[in-house]
């Protein structure tokens, strides 16, 4: 990140310390989304507050999750969310493929009837966001997704479009080890 | 909102419950985004402790913080947004006709050279966050924001194209006292 | 207005003056629109003449008009014709918040099934105008509109985007007292 | 013109019969623009109106403001418009391919630097007015255009930007006669 | 051509000056995109030899192909190939407007259903190809083309978004014979 | 490749087959382009012919080559060529990273201001063609690129424009190797 400093650890927060380290030892790395935004740690810590809520407090699957937040990120050209997610994707999902298709271009990718529908209300909510009206979300309703999980559908997207402008605006890099993890 | 349940108090967590009845009391009614949000109270609290971040924790005015609220969410046709936040905006900036101006179209506005940069920003953020680069940043530094008040614009955008967003799923309402209030 | 002088009523042909100040009369304030096309009186004439074939001579209601002005002067993101517009439309259509609405997003507002095909072919209209075909039409006539009204729905959508421009290139400004009429 | 239907000259009022036989006498036949719009007679005469205050009030020449019709009419993928008054601009401008040029692409004519601004505010007027600023005025200043016709040239986009709607409502089509006019 | 250099015949390899010397000895002038891409001989090849491919060995007509040339041209806003292929496009069809409407907007173009079909995929697959779909080539099997000829269509297509691109990055301009022939 | 039927190898012209086998042996199994391409031989030879001319005939290294090819590629949204062509960037280049960097948003890309240059006519020549003027040459013979180099980024540019439409038309599927290939 060269638009904004990285701050040393011995500076920040004990519970924003405590985080970064859990994360560094999950991955063996430390993604760097979590030093960028140190920088600012009231931001940190709401950021991660919701990511936790999106990814831990929903029906949907985390590999789902995760293909949302693929193809919402190549919707948006956002290289540090297509790399980093991308190896979500391929671990979460035990497929080194898809990623790829869903950056490029989810129309591509090898999904089925449902994950087709939970993926067109995604980006359309990114594309063309005041198009979307009722019938977007019956849609996936008509596929089995119940109301909440239409809702938290929506709601990874649009934090994405939270992240994706972040990791732009500060020109987050996905660290080396994303390009290659789960291929 | 028609798309989403909107939860009855008894149901909902006491901190959420709290939360409502402070806002209820300051405003002098609730704001609908909290009721919207209860539908989800792991979202909710997310939601609303960014928000709070943003607003308390910043070397942004608050006026300026309104502006660049109104100037995305225009951008992006949000009609809870527009109205709501065009109403903090009358109020914080004491001036009854920038809302109006920043939802048609933020190069109207009446504004200083140095908040027309900070409007650029948060626009282009918005509407094509992919050619966001670091001499878009440096303009703001060039009328004396600070770094960390650069990346507190880009964050402000950022946040509302989430909200836009969810505002749009759910097909949030703006309260009628919003469309007047300020005026 | 500042992009063109604004000329004083002593130098203008009388029947200039003589609008104006009819109009004067009936807002009780001189709306901006009429002294800034009074900078070029032949001008002046045929514009307003055209606006008087639209609101006298046609089927559709004038709180019909105003909703497709404001619909089109919102997808044209136009300050002035959003805030002067949609006064009226408050005051015609005995409603204050439709305005707010369409300006934001025309597919959020209240309207029928038959208004919004209506709004529907205007903004097309203003938005991928090459796009139009007979189809779009008939939607209207399905919906009960005579041909002559079908015509007179893209009439007052094309003039606004005259006259959205006209704004534009002038840079008019409403005058207060339409930011709050009718609120 | 298939959408509306087209009046017989017996069902017109006079003075809309008068100008369709004195346009008939000029061009050696009746352009369909004014077959088509003699359905709404009110609208014939302020559309009229409009057009004759535009060409015959103004400093810039009869080739110029072809010149901006063309250039707006390709812009809006308009048949009608590029053909009739590609017609024009050949007869007025005694320049067999300039039109050709301007219905394609406006960047690629062989114009003077001084018509190249001048047709850069026009397109820019008709695509994204909403950018349009001071300084797009001011260019067509620093190459002599008087305030006045800076005015002009603006009004001549603004206005087939609604001619250019109505024809495409309409499906005017042009007169064979128009496409080989000047070659 | 302004931008790269004219080679004079007597520097350029015999095949590219016989395949030279046959064209302007059928159209009784050498087209200048002979001349442009004779700057780079082995590109000629290639460029000219896809092109014999695409008109000699398909189920498409020649007129055929010239409807999907101009229209893709028109899209793209090719001054060039608009005018050069709207040429053979009135002698292939023996129809001297269609041209002009396929420059224009292919919508407007009167055709038959099945080349409406064939034109769609074509414009598709040339303003958002991305979005191309089984759904959108199925469109056109039920309209008779063979999966060959659906094949050719989209080639066609394709090779004439290189072409229009190379023409706007050369600047070439088209002969002026080509403005009139056919007319 | 679901929407064409891939020929037997028995079943193609000797020199088709040939091309197929070298290929096959060169990178160890038969890139897919090969065989979709190969359900019409008259285009398979005029098309790589034209590769061959791009990557052969020229004073761009194949580096730079596939720099331009992944971020025309990336902007398309072209899963087979992102995936394939990354991998050929990865192998050329010797670079990890570039390819996942150009397929994102090659703004992002950690290349020379030469580069940067180079890829800002290769993509403006395929977002906005139109809009190509010979500026955007002369910055690239400002950074020392000779006219033929300069024609050659436009060509290579070009020439993936064609190739993206036809792998999205045929929906060709990257090997699974090229995923991997030279992270």
């Amino acid at each position: 990140m060269t638009r904004f400093p990285v701050p040393s650890l011995d500076d920040l927060p004990e519970d924003v310390v405590d985080r970064i380290e859990e994360e560094t030892e999950r991955a063996g790395f430390t993604p760097n989304v979590f030093l960028a935004y140190a920088y600012r740690p009231s931001h940190f810590r709401a950021f991660f507050r919701y990511y936790d809520a999106l990814v831990e407090d929903t029906e949907l699957t985390r590999e789902e999750i995760e293909m949302i937040v693929v193809a919402v990120s190549g919707a948006n050209d956002c290289y540090y969310c297509n790399v980093a997610h991308g190896a979500l994707l391929r671990l979460y999902g035990d497929d080194p493929l898809l990623a790829d298709q869903l950056v490029a271009n989810y129309r591509t990718a090898d999904v089925s009837d449902r994950h087709r529908a939970m993926l067109d209300l995604a980006v359309k909510l990114t594309e063309s966001p005041a198009a979307v009206e009722a019938a977007d979300l019956e849609r996936l309703a008509a596929h089995g997704f119940s109301r909440q999980a239409i809702w938290d559908v929506g709601a990874v997207a649009a934090f994405f479009n939270l992240s994706n402008r972040m990791a732009q605006l500060a020109d987050m890099r996905p660290n080396e080890e994303f390009h290659s993890l789960g291929r």
